[in-house]
């Protein structure tokens, strides 16, 4: 598995989350030898303001690995930049490195508001490689918003 | 309900925690009508990396009142600061406030290492109450690690 191959399994689930009603996101956790999990953006269907998709991936890794804290050489990639509460979840699951696509300017913690993966008074930095592949991620968000402000009589861009 | 009664149900969560081999934090989300939910942290017993206190509360919360967003007038009070993750996760939950023990200079998201909770680029701050009974939740954090340094021969303070 490669950056490519992720960021591929990554938009497929931001995909799902968008035909789902969900905020379209998908992250991938992998390796070389292989994904470990893919999964969406699932807060709305599981009522659950934790189950964004790194952060709901990252359970089912843990789950599939036995431990909460990955193996060296695990990488996530992810379709938006993480929020604080993924970064810090992937600095806690000792994720190797961090690829996303679409930035994220209102609340990004990998570079845009915050740089949660890079701050080394958390102990190890994580590495990051962002902007990848980010323009189908992007048009993704822009058909999920403006979904929304046509449903809603215009307006609205407020996450979630 | 209000804080003093709400720390207390923090305080017997987070002993369990310990009774568990866990790093023992506990949180409960309250509003002035009673108690919504209670958690301490489970991240080994679930094998999940976003398995601090707050969240497994927040998300018992959102399954009880059928909405990941909170009410108006919902607080968390947890016996520890908030880390990033847990910090922007009540955010993202809308809580309107949050009450805590004691501090974590190491990496509190409340005020001691970020300002997760106050920082209105994310939106309407959230009220924060700091210290507050502090001494109980840290002798049960530092009973935890002194257990921890023993068995394994000194040295070791790593959170988890």
């Amino acid at each position: 598995m490669d950056h490519r191959g992720a960021m591929a399994q990554a938009l497929a689930a931001a995909r799902e989350a968008l035909a789902a009603g969900e905020v379209p996101v998908g992250a991938v956790v992998w390796r070389a030898e292989g994904v470990i999990a893919v999964a969406g953006n699932r807060r709305r269907r599981d009522l659950d303001p934790s189950a964004h998709a790194e952060i709901v991936a990252l359970r089912e890794a843990a789950r599939q690995l036995g431990d909460w804290r990955m193996p060296a050489g695990v990488w996530v990639t992810v379709t938006l930049e993480p929020c604080p509460m993924c970064a810090y979840c992937l600095r806690e699951a000792r994720v190797t490195g961090v690829s996303y696509g679409a930035d994220d300017p209102q609340r990004g913690a990998a570079g845009s508001l915050y740089h949660l993966l890079g701050d080394s008074r958390l102990g190890p930095a994580v590495t990051v490689l962002g902007g990848y592949q980010a323009e189908e991620a992007q048009a993704l968000l822009d058909r999920f918003f403006a979904a929304r402000r046509g449903s809603l009589g215009g307006g609205v861009s407020e996450p979630g």
